[in-house]
């Protein structure tokens, strides 16, 4: 059944023939599978095409609130929720503090949040996707390590499961953010992207082809943790000289001695040449690691996300002079690095479309 | 036509029924294209598998010896070529000198080594595949820039599909040689897997689900010309620093101060400790760079090959234990360094399964 309702998905608007063509089911099969996802309310007739020649055929679309998802964001400083539509469209956001805890008093605030999500107006649901920091096994949602949070092999997806007994899946945020930017971040891509995540952490997703590519342990894009300068500064991993401690946000803030990012912004703004320097070096350090990002995978459209897209062209501008003197040049000249456009919505977007299309077949059942 | 031979090709052996499932055709159209493969010699019956419950039916399976493919490696210190067939069993291999020849030079050596290989008793001939140095658009065949052999904007595959009347396929000696030891290796691997090749320069070939990702300008893999160390040695590239500059074999011999490979790897296994050194700093920084490769795919089967891996576990435990100092550990951990099996003929190998299985659907035309 998913076959034909993914066909009608990813297309907008199609007809049963062309159903037929795409997925090689008979086109009895398809009408049989069609009559009941319009039973079901999630697909409906919508006129007819005008075809050159043979003759006209109706057109089907998804109805895109016939059905909601709920998205959380776990790795801003709050904890963020949506309700979002088949289309992405968000319905409700709810947001729950989540500065100073880790460990269960973070795993209560998770369910404070989706106590709100799911028992609001919004029905029926089908399922939870979940972006979370650290490094996760995507297959069965257990959250191996969360250093922030405090999570160690918590089988996050399972307890929520549990809970609200809906189908979850959870996957990294830097992941997630890639998925939402790739489907609903309104760039042109012919299928491959990189989306690099700048905030506490640094981190990336990857597209090919249009699905997400997590590896062989689900940790693919996990770059933060390179180790980039010998005997450099301690990282919150263990060890010293990751990029992460020239990159990120905390980074930044470290280096300008001021006590947040928001001082750190204001100084910036004013055209501080102290902190200009700080925020170019750490762009420069994040370009020369992305290098080796544009020679294993030779993706030509990169976007940056995450805090540090605060900084704007000057940071964009770093960034991207270091990218092009480390790399390849044959390479490089060909690679466009870019903002995303949309913030940390792109991960609760994320997490929710990859719930919705590669994380489970459920999609008839389990509904509430 | 292509999609039932593909499945009984990798397959090994099937029955009818068995492709009907696996590729969505009615059982109708299988025995039709089966028909057709066995009139044409490519396939035979083989019996009968004895299932549990159902009828028995006819297990087919690919004639190995019905066609022959032409593998080239262009990699070497000389150009090396074979004639291969469909189980990548190798028939004949002919080599010609390539010392000093670059530029039309080059290309008139590589005509030779052809004129060998096609008129040789192996026929019919349905292909010719190609593993060159440089940076290849796999999409047409041009080779974008080869230094070593001075080849820049060179359409090889137009050039040879003229002359030879024979579908030709050309692309980077790295790639091709991942394709090899992907196939041919005997290697374990659930589809993804990454094979770094170490000569003069520095490649690697990427293998996601079984199949070789090139990026979206077909240099997917080429690391060799990351900058790894400002204001280092001047690289072939016009860069300086790059990773091929500290971690090659040429990179090795320069440091040694001797003449040539053979002298090095003498004094090597003399254990003359000043060159072990150098082996094992040209491990670390390959290792050093690894560490990305771990971070931004997470594929846990690495497989090295080239010249370098003649320096045997010294320097495999170099590269292993930068890769694991310089790497996220909870990646690292999972990943497996190992040496490849299979030499040069890897890019043989590769280079023709590529022509076969990716690069063209022509299997059945332009036969000689």
């Amino acid at each position: 059944m998913n076959l034909v309702f993914r066909a009608i998905y990813e297309s907008g608007q199609t007809s049963r023939i062309e159903i037929a063509r795409h997925t090689h089911l008979t086109r009895t099969t398809v009408s049989d599978m069609v009559a009941e996802l319009i039973e079901s309310g999630l697909v409906e007739e919508i006129g007819t095409s005008v075809s050159n020649g043979g003759k006209p055929s109706i057109l089907l679309q998804m109805v895109a609130d016939s059905r909601y998802l709920i998205g959380l964001n776990l790795a801003q400083d709050k904890f963020i929720g949506a309700v979002i539509n088949l289309r992405g469209e968000i319905k409700q956001v709810y947001e729950v503090p989540s500065e100073n805890q880790d460990g269960e008093l973070a795993l209560q605030r998770v369910y404070e949040l989706l106590d709100r999500l799911v028992y609001s107006q919004w029905k029926p649901l089908i399922g939870i996707g979940i972006g979370t920091p650290g490094l996760v096994n995507a297959r069965n949602g257990v959250v191996i390590q969360a250093v922030n949070l405090a999570w160690k092999n918590l089988p996050l997806a399972r307890l929520i499961r549990e809970r609200f007994s809906l189908p979850v899946s959870v996957l990294n945020d830097s992941q997630a953010t890639a998925i939402g930017e790739f489907v609903y971040g309104g760039h042109s891509s012919e299928g491959n992207m990189v989306v690099v995540n700048v905030r506490h952490g640094v981190g990336a997703g990857i597209l090919i082809n249009g699905r997400l590519f997590q590896g062989d342990g689900s940790g693919a894009g996990e770059i933060g943790h390179v180790v980039v300068e010998e005997n450099g500064l301690l990282c919150r991993c263990g060890k010293r000289g990751c990029l992460e401690t020239l990159t990120s946000l905390s980074a930044v803030v470290r280096r300008s001695g001021l006590p947040d990012l928001d001082h750190v912004e204001e100084a910036f703004c004013t055209g501080d040449p102290h902190i200009r320097q700080i925020i170019q070096d750490a762009g420069a350090h994040l370009g020369s690691a992305l290098a080796y990002l544009v020679g294993i995978l030779n993706i030509h459209e990169i976007i940056l996300t995450g805090e540090m897209t605060r900084f704007g062209e000057p940071w964009l501008n770093a960034v991207q002079q270091a990218m092009q003197r480390s790399a390849f040049h044959l390479l490089a000249q060909n690679t466009h690095l870019r903002m995303g456009n949309l913030d940390y919505q792109a991960c609760i977007l994320g997490a929710s479309s990859f719930m919705l299309l590669d994380g489970y077949s459920l999609l008839f059942l389990n509904e509430r």
